[in-house]
C-alpha cells in the first residue's frame, strides 16, 4: 500500500455484518477497493453481528453479492477467493461487553505482533450507535497505542430525529470517538457527480459569473424514487421522507450548490463553508411546506399499495412519503432566489436532479418568433445516468428564423470510459486515508437540523395530515400550488 | 405564395449562367425553394451569358446539379420538369444594350399582362458589374413601374480590392441600383451557424454575462481548407488570401461575434452594430500580420504542386495562400482582448471555427492535482459538422481528485432532425422577401476595407515574400511565433 503511504495493517469491523447494508454496499465496495490494490497488504475484515454464523456461512453469504468489476473475469474467482480469506465472523450482542473482549482477542489474533489500524463500520439500526460506542470503548477497542496508529468509526444516517436528539447522540458518541474519529457518511457525498459539483464551480470560468442572484431565477433540488417503503416500512414510519431524504441528502446537495468558494478543497474549508451557507436559511415556516403520502394505484402493469397499506405501517399513519419545501438563502449571493426542494417515493420515475433555471432575456428583440423565450438551465443528473445538460436557445435549422430549445450536453457514460466508482467505494477510501471532506461534520449536522427542527415539531403537534396522491404519479396537488406560489413552474 | 404574401410574379435573371456559381449554387438554391413551394406561382429563370446555347441545352446543362433533397423520391422527376420548363436561355454580350433589349422582349413575353419583380443574379466576374449594371439599367430593365414591382440586382465578392475601388463600386452601381435594391452576398451570412449566432448570444441568459473583456482572454477565427487553388488560380492570384476570405468572410464572423446587442433583429439594427463594431479596429499594423504560401509536398497519398507551380500563377507570385492577423477592438467590451484571425488553404483539414477562449481560474483551490486547468473555451463550428461546443473541467469519475478536459456539445446533425438548408436557399429567399439583415450594407464594406487597406498596400509596395509552408501542413511558423507573442497558445 505504498500509495497510501500505509504500512500499517487494517482491521475493519464490521458491525451488523449479516444485515443489508454490510452485504450488499460495505463488503462490496472494500472487495472493489482490494481489487483496485487500494488496501492496505495485511487487512483483515471481521464480520459482527447478533446471529450465530460459521465463518463459511458469513462468506457465502458475503460472496453472492460481490461482483468483479475491475479484474479480468477469469481472475476473478482467484480474487474473491483470497478477499473471502480475510473475512471472518464472530456472533455476539451489541451491548455485551464480553462479546467485544472477546472481539478484542480474535482481532490481536489476526493482528499478530504487527501493528494495525481499526475501522468500525457501524451498519446498525441508529439507537445501537451508542451502546455500541461505549461497548467498544469499554472493551478497549478505540484505545491507540503501539498496536494501532488509529481507531475510525463510521456511522450513517438517521443522526437523531431532530436539533435535540442530534446534538445527543454527537455528545454521546463524542466520548468514545473524537470528532476527528467519527466519520458520518452521507452516501451522496461520494456519489461520482457530487464531487464534481465544486470542480464544475470552482475550476470553470464560465460557470462561477452566473452563479448568483442576478442570473439565476431559481435552484430545483429534486429526489424522485418509482418504488414504495417495501421492508423498510418499519423504519420510515418512524421518520417520514424529511428526515430521511431531505434534511440530510438534499441539504447536502444544496449546500454544495449554494456555498460561497472555499478557500481550499480540504475539508476544514469545505466544511466551513458548507456550514456557513447551511446557517444563512431560515428555518423552514410551515407555510412552506407541502406534504403528500402515496395512495394504491395501478402503476407499471402493478396493482401498488397505498403507504397505509404497507406491512409495518399504522393504520393512520400521517408520515409524509413526499415533501417539497421552499428555502431562502438570506446572502448577498441568494438573496430572494427561492429553492425548490422535492422529495417522493412511490412516484414516476426514479431520478435525482440540480435543476439551475435561470432568470429570462429580454424577448423584444426576437419579436418575429411571437413567443416567450424558455429560460436557460443547468442540469445535473445525479443519478441515475449521470449527465451535466445546459439548456439553450437556438435557432432552428431552416429558412426562417424559429428559436427552439436545445442541449448542451455531457453525459458521463458516453463521455468517459473509466468506470464510475460505487458512492462507497469512494467514501470507505477516504475513512483509511483519513480525508473528511465529503463526510458530515457535527456543525453542518447541527445547522441542518436546524432548518427543519421546528416545523418538524409543529407537524407533529398538529397530526398534520398529508395529501394522498397516486402511486407512480408526480405528487400531491399542493406541491405544484406552493410551486406556482413561487413561480416555479 | 400566400406565405410571402406576394401574388406577384418573378422574374430571375442570372447573369453568367453558364458558369459555374450558377450552376451549381445559385439554380440549385432556387429550385430547392421551388420544391418547398417558397417561389411565387408565375416565376421564370432566364439564363443569359456570352455563349450560345439553346434552351434545351441549358437545362440539360443545369439538370446536372439539381438534387432532391425536399421532396420525395418517386416525384422528383416532376419537380425537375416542372422546374426545368420555367427555365430559359439567351445568349449575348455583357456590355450590349441590344442583347439586354432582346432580353427585356423576352421577360415580356414570358410574363404576359401580370406584374412581375425582377431578380438580377450577377454570378459573373465583378470587373463585369459595372458594365452590366449600367446596361441593364439603360434597356430600362431596372424601372419599376406597372410591370414590375421591384427589381433588385445580387452580386457577390470581391466587392474593389480596397477602400477606394469599393468604394468606386458601389457609387457607380448605386447610379443605376439604389443601396436599398443591391443585395450584397456573402455566403457565410447565410450559413446556419452563423445565423444562429446572434441567437445564441442575445437568447440566451447564460453567454451574455460571460461576453466581454472580463471573461474572454481572447477570440480565434480560423478558416482552413485543405486544397489548392485549383482552377481559381488566375483569379486568386489577383486578391490573395486577405481580399478573398479575411476581410468579408472572417471580418462578417468577427462583426457577428463582437457587436453590442442589437434593438432589434432587423436588418438596419443589426447593421449598424456591424458597423459600429468594425469602424473600433484600428488599421491592421503590418507587425501583426503574417503571411504563407504553400509549397509542393505530399499529401493525402498524392503529390501536391507548389502555389507557383499550379497552372495559372505566375512563377515569382508573392501572393499569400495563408494569413494570420491580430486585431484589437477599442470599446469597453472587449478592450486588451485578441481576436486572432487565421484563414489559409492547402491545410491539413477543411474547417471554420470561432473560438472564445476565457480566462483561466485561479488553479491554487487544485493544487493536489499540481497541473496548470485548462481554460474554457466555447467552440462555435461553422463548417463541416455544424456544432456548438462548451469546454471545461470536471472531475474525472474515479477513485482520485483528477481534473480532466470535457466538452458539453450540440452536434447540429444528432440535435436537429431538419435539414440545413444551404447558404443560398437562405439568401435567395431573403432578397425575394425583401429581407437585407444577411446582406452586407455598403458601410459594413468600407469599415472591413478600412482596417486592411492600409497594410495591403505597404506589403504590395515592399513586394513582401510570403513565408512558404507545406501543402498539407499547419501554415506557416510566422503565424505561430504571432500567436505565442499575443499569448495565444
Amino acid at each position: 500500500m505504498n500509495e497510501l503511504g500505509l504500512q500499517t495493517g487494517l482491521t475493519i469491523v464490521v458491525l451488523g455484518a449479516s444485515g443489508d447494508l454490510a452485504r450488499k454496499k460495505v463488503i462490496p465496495a472494500l472487495f472493489a477497493l482490494y481489487c483496485q490494490d487500494l488496501l492496505p497488504e495485511a487487512f483483515h475484515i471481521v464480520g459482527f453481528a447478533r446471529r450465530p454464523m460459521t465463518d463459511e456461512a458469513f462468506r457465502a453469504n458475503v460472496m453472492e453479492k460481490l461482483t468483479c468489476r475491475y479484474v479480468p473475469g477469469h481472475s476473478c474467482a482467484d480474487y474473491m477467493e483470497r478477499f473471502l480469506s480475510r473475512c471472518s465472523y464472530m456472533s455476539g450482542e451489541y451491548d455485551s461487553r464480553d462479546a467485544y473482549l472477546d472481539l478484542y482477542q480474535a482481532m490481536r489474533l489476526l493482528e499478530g505482533d504487527a501493528s494495525a489500524n481499526r475501522m468500525y463500520y457501524m451498519a446498525i439500526p441508529p439507537f445501537l450507535f451508542l451502546d455500541v460506542a461505549e461497548a467498544l470503548g469499554g472493551a478497549g477497542l478505540v484505545e491507540c497505542g503501539p498496536g494501532a496508529t488509529w481507531s475510525r468509526a463510521i456511522i450513517e444516517k438517521p443522526f437523531g430525529r431532530d436539533r435535540t436528539s442530534s446534538d445527543h447522540l454527537v455528545s454521546c458518541m463524542g466520548k468514545v470517538f473524537t470528532e476527528g474519529q467519527t466519520f458520518r457518511i452521507d452516501h451522496y457525498l461520494g456519489k461520482e457527480i457530487v464531487q464534481n459539483l465544486l470542480v464544475l464551480r470552482f475550476a470553470n470560468r464560465v460557470f462561477d459569473p452566473l452563479w448568483n442572484r442576478q442570473h439565476v431565477a431559481s435552484v430545483h433540488i429534486a429526489w424522485k424514487e418509482d418504488i414504495g417503503v417495501g421492508n423498510r416500512a418499519g423504519y420510515f414510519d418512524d421518520y417520514g421522507i424529511v428526515r430521511d431524504v431531505v434534511q440530510n441528502h438534499l441539504m447536502q446537495l444544496l449546500a454544495l450548490v449554494a456555498m460561497e468558494p472555499p478557500t481550499s478543497f480540504d475539508a476544514p474549508h469545505v466544511c466551513d463553508e458548507k456550514v456557513r451557507v447551511l446557517q444563512c436559511i431560515a428555518p423552514l415556516a410551515f407555510d412552506r411546506l407541502a406534504l403528500g403520502q402515496y395512495a394504491a394505484a395501478r402503476f407499471q402493469g402493478q396493482d401498488c399499495a397505498a403507504y397505509r397499506g404497507e406491512s409495518g405501517v399504522p393504520a393512520g399513519s400521517c408520515t409524509p412519503t413526499y415533501a417539497a419545501a421552499v428555502l431562502h438563502i438570506d446572502n448577498d449571493r441568494w438573496d430572494g432566489v427561492p429553492f425548490f426542494i422535492t422529495a417522493g417515493k412511490a412516484l414516476d420515475e426514479r431520478t435525482t436532479e440540480i435543476r439551475l433555471r435561470f432568470r429570462p432575456v429580454s424577448s423584444t428583440r426576437f419579436h418575429e418568433t411571437g413567443a416567450a423565450l424558455p429560460p436557460n438551465e443547468l442540469v445535473i443528473r445525479v443519478q441515475p445516468d449521470e449527465a451535466i445538460r445546459l439548456a439553450i436557445t437556438n435557432k432552428a435549422p431552416g429558412l426562417d428564423m424559429r428559436l427552439v430549445p436545445s442541449e448542451l450536453d455531457l453525459r458521463y457514460q458516453a463521455a468517459f470510459a473509466a468506470k464510475i466508482p460505487d458512492a462507497y467505494e469512494c467514501l470507505l477510501l477516504d475513512v483509511i486515508r483519513g480525508d473528511r471532506s465529503l463526510f458530515v461534520r457535527w456543525d453542518e449536522l447541527a445547522a441542518a437540523w436546524d432548518i427543519f427542527t421546528p416545523v418538524l415539531h409543529e407537524l407533529e403537534a398538529r397530526l398534520v395530515q398529508p395529501e394522498l396522491y397516486p402511486f407512480g404519479g408526480n405528487g400531491p396537488e399542493s406541491a405544484r400550488a406552493l410551486a406556482r406560489r413561487f413561480h416555479l413552474g
